[in-house]
């Protein structure tokens, strides 16, 4: 689809207010294109001034504006990210996929209530969020058309990166705060930040590079440990350091006390986008980094071998599911139904101990549902009967005799 | 089997010369066996001085004694283990698996050079090294016997724990070292070394009450910086920090440098027992967990997504495989085969940085099969044309309508 | 446990009036145990008249006998691995595991009624079902105890094999029907058959040695094609061939329509068994391949890519776990949770054709949540854009070469 | 890419001869483009006869014509998906995707030895095979251009489907054998035969309405059985009824036997296309179905439980990696060296005896790793103690109380 298709029609742009929703905009305007500006609350920290927004998108052109407040929504999605315990290739914690789901769903119902049906974009033809916004909109309204501007030819001929956009903005007077110099581009919400492109495009550019936004590198971090409790009941937390908290508090407790330790700071990755290239970033998630590891701890006592092997599988099915857009189909709602009946065991209160980087073990309290018990001890106490053991080895052993004897071996 | 089945015969024990193997060798001896104790120097701190423990052992009775070396082959299973980045339940780098299996070789053909026929071991009947010995021996060696005496119903009614072998030696003057204060019991090999039972079997003891012995806690590490760099060639370090290494000398010298750092320090984890109960442990791997952050840096470059999946899959596969005694199977030896291929493009020098616990991307150069490319790059480079996004998420969401407009989602 | 543990004690035993089970019973009586018979009607032919069944548990020293109906909970269980497709290792639809599931929990209840502690069954120390009622007590009733005869050492004494079951049950004069003659052994429920043991253990011996029961061999299946439809709703059959019915009627009706067509009759198989030992089987099973077949059918329409290999490898999953026992654990849960997400999208008409053992595909009609449209059709239809093709390939293809270029191909 | 930038340029056309390939050579050599036209002899019943496509292929304007014999390497793969148990969503064998890999290495080869460099096809923009190709080209010959008709919009605009191109033929007087009343379209190969489009797109078309090509419906197969016994040696068949064969001989006489008796004939199947639409198709393969069952009861003798859950999710794996043309990459390098270790194994006889469709096990000799044994038996025979079951399940006890103590069943 391409703008001039568009002339006279009225779109909803996801905006964040920045470089190229600026551009966008005011391009867009200039070809006839009426645009409704759309911004969702996602906690990020230069872009929940609504008003601040507002004006620099009706200054480009907008028709409209509308902010929505979304960080409970996000907040509830990302703690579930914690539960499946989904990091994308073992290290990501899915920060941004998460608030593109949160952001669709929010600016589709603001469509509907306005009767539009073209959805718009500022994500570039290379990344992987075209194809989240792309199939959530597919999936969840098909009959919702999307318009890319990264796609159309007319828009790519004009602006083929950052430099130009920025020469057009500063020739048509735009209210953009961008410079010409940030050495690399960054997407961030309430859940996390995620650094690339730009220097970090080098592989000789050390993770070390860029500057923490939601705390600080282990370097900076205090010279003490921090003491650190996690309720949770049902998966969820319901009290930091003894203090009652929501989820929404959680997360943002989580990043303050994880962020100031340096957790979950400054962790480099090479990863595979669903479009089949190497992508290289650099990502902080301070809160989902200390809930997530205080909730792994949890998991070691509820969940027994056969569980977790399938938990693990199911984990990882989830992450690439949500990585590559697929978060609203048939096989993510399985999964995450799996998922639940592990949620429903997760109680008890972790403890952690927090020193420049590192969580570590502290302690587990009033676990109802743990296996932990004395069955396994080494001393002479529990259930656990040695001498069955002999039994035991006796039937696995038959089976390692007969692999030998048939030359297998 | 038991004790009384065995007088007048000569077994092959696998002996530390610890409390256990000793007290064992006295006990033995009483009713009438022949023990020829075998150590195998797999590098462990105590463990590889073999006058000593000859003469601990003969003390104790045993008839003949033979010390092993069996450090190189040990260090190169470790490494295929970072190869395949093993760490079961995703956490720990199963040293003392690795350090059963060369064990376990190492004497069986010490036995088959004796004409022996009878393997015991010191394993207890709740614990999953007895599974490993028990199964290495069934396929390796399928006309052996093993012999438990933890799963001996005599030896059990007589020693019911650690208390009573302290007991029985001091009544009978062998030469143990064990205190009866010793607050938790550690098994040890140059690869790692684990922490558990005795005051680590209650939760409420923090990972931090152990002492480390191949390293330091993060808090005590230098607070400064140390750069480290590993050239990778197929697969296997062939220099650290530009200085030529081969795999054991990459080993030790990682242990050094990582336990410096408090890198893979103390690292507590509620594991799920082949048995079927939950055990707590406390690990170290300094040198593992170095080599394995670097290598792992390197996959990041090396292998695509299709790669990465079965990759990911066949690596928990091998490590569950070996934490349950079946690294001598044929499944083992398929995902075995399988990770060889991409151990062969496994090539780079990966630099990281070090600092109290953590292990940071500081760059990658000479990687000749690296996928990373400028075709991902955000700015208008490479080969990839962002217009062709525009048919692949038509391609895409063809399918994505499909499944709304049949109430799927 | 041994039977001398048990004197004058009251034992619940499920009975199927068999050999087996009169010899323990009397063997048992003999010791002072008090007998309490329970036998489940779960539609195997033999074993469903009560009156012969408790005649001759008394006869043998039964204190009590208790019947108890149990084919729709048996059909209900059939139709759910129906919906899931657990057939193990690919082939076994696991009718007897599904029928001892049912047993247990039935059997479990009127225990509890009576104030019984100490369950009892017949099973073989070799087999799987030990297995599958040791774990399904242990888990639903961890306070109860099992014995198991043919895992104690003075019955296995007194009772090597079958033979000396004959010997004993005719000496008492037991009023047994066994004959020494049976070629094989056979295990029986409305789901389906299972002939194993004996002549079969030979691996010369054809499949067709057996002589089917609930069914022909497809040689002796009418020479005429039979045309069958089953609607489904919602993954439950509604109705066979526009009769309705309710589960319970359709594994009936399946059954029969199956058989005298050959469906699911007589499937060879050497299967691994839990105890790590082959096994080998011939198995009927008509209904639940003939409805199957047609539920595969309805789920090609249903399910895409993405969720068909989720769904493929939890149907593994639960396969394995119901065979080996696991019922009733958390990670069957989690993936039966995940598999009643597809159940409510199964609903439509399938006909088949049925010819001396095939079934073949006649027809889908009235399937709501079909993914099948005009958008795969080669000619010029649907919402296909075959120029898209050229983006989506170019996306595919910039990875393809990338590979090529790093030397990976 | 379009036509008209390939004017004057000499390209490689794969070409059966048929109705596609008459009218794109025509139209292409109208537009300037000089076509060498490139035919594999795959055994494909209507496109071995080289002269013939030859002169059909000049006569639509072709410069030059080159037939390239492929049956054995056909062959050869072929039994390589036997020995993976390759098939496609559980039931299609792949013989086409085989079938295009064999032709891309075959007229690659061919072209770099004329220093060709745009390869083209007649693959449609919505099916599999254009992805094979594309991808096949991009990995094994990244500087070679990929040009596809059904992908250009020129040619799209002017043939919308069938009806056009065969008018376009007869107007230009072009050889074509294709009629307009074709009910469906067909794709045969030495290894099987794939029916689909026309009529069969309608879900009321049952699968008989298709002719089978490679053998009868089993309706019209003899009435009475046929005994067929297989010998194989590591992987490969070397006798078949007792008579030598080599691999392309072992599959053109499966073909025969297994086709005769309506083994592997019409099977209907409802798949997934990788473009995410879903296609039907029917589909034949009767030796590969044959030999495939044959070798399916060999394996069930020959891996443990072990291995056989990874060779299942291995054969998926590669299944899907050759449906989606990525036959070439690192993923199923992995996957063929894990599936070696097994074929390595995999000697012995397996009898069976047809009947209408129906392969049944009649028998399995010389089968130097087997690991059926006694061991399993019923009986009190073997190593096997049944007594160890005790300990056996005192330790999977401990387990499941533990669960049940702890509130999870």
């Amino acid at each position: 689809m391409n703008a001039k298709d568009l002339t006279g029609q009225t779109i909803a742009l996801a905006a964040s207010g920045g470089l190229d929703t600026c551009t966008i905009t005011h391009w867009l305007t200039q070809q006839g294109v009426k645009v409704v500006a759309i911004t969702g609350d996602l906690g990020q920290p230069d872009e929940t001034d609504f008003g601040a927004i507002e004006k620099r998108m009706r200054a480009c052109g907008a028709v409209d504006f509308v902010g929505i407040p979304l960080q409970k929504e996000l907040a509830e999605l990302g703690m579930e990210g914690v539960q499946a315990q989904t990091c994308y290739e073992s290290r990501y914690w899915l920060t941004t996929p998460y608030g593109r789901q949160v952001t669709a769903l929010g600016i589709f119902a603001e469509m509907k209530k306005r009767g539009l049906k073209i959805f718009s974009h500022g994500c570039t033809g290379r990344g992987n969020d075209q194809v989240r916004f792309h199939l959530a909109a597919n999936m969840l309204e098909p009959d919702f058309e999307v318009y890319a501007p990264w796609r159309d030819g007319d828009f790519l001929e004009k602006f083929g990166g950052r430099i130009q956009m920025i020469e057009y903005c500063e020739k048509n007077n735009l209210p953009i705060k961008a410079s010409r110099e940030k050495p690399y581009s960054t997407d961030a919400n309430l859940l996390g930040l995620t650094h690339e492109a730009g220097k970090l495009e080098s592989l000789l550019t050390p993770a070390h590079f860029v500057t923490p936004e939601m705390g600080v590198w282990a370097e900076q971090a205090p010279d003490k440990t921090e003491a650190c409790s996690v309720r949770f009941e049902k998966g969820l937390p319901v009290a930091i350091n003894g203090k009652p908290v929501d989820t929404l508090k959680a997360m943002t407790l989580a990043n303050e006390i994880g962020g100031r330790n340096g957790i979950g700071i400054g962790l480099h990755m090479v990863e595979n986008r669903f479009v089949g290239v190497k992508s290289r970033g650099v990502y902080e998630a301070p809160g989902m980094e200390l809930l997530g590891s205080a909730y792994a701890f949890l998991l070691q006592l509820v969940i027994d071998r056969r569980a977790r092997e399938l938990f693990a599988s199911l984990s990882d099915h989830i992450s690439k599911q949500l990585y590559q857009g697929y978060w609203n189909d048939l096989a993510t709602r399985m999964s995450r139904k799996a998922v639940a009946e592990i949620t429903r065991l997760a109680t008890g209160t972790i403890s952690v101990s927090l020193y420049k980087g590192n969580v570590s073990f502290a302690g587990a309290e009033d676990v109802p549902h743990s296996l932990f018990s004395k069955d396994g001890s080494m001393e002479a106490e529990g259930s656990f009967d040695h001498k069955d053991s002999e039994g035991f080895l006796g039937v696995l052993g038959v089976h390692g005799r007969i692999l030998a004897r048939a030359g297998q071996v």
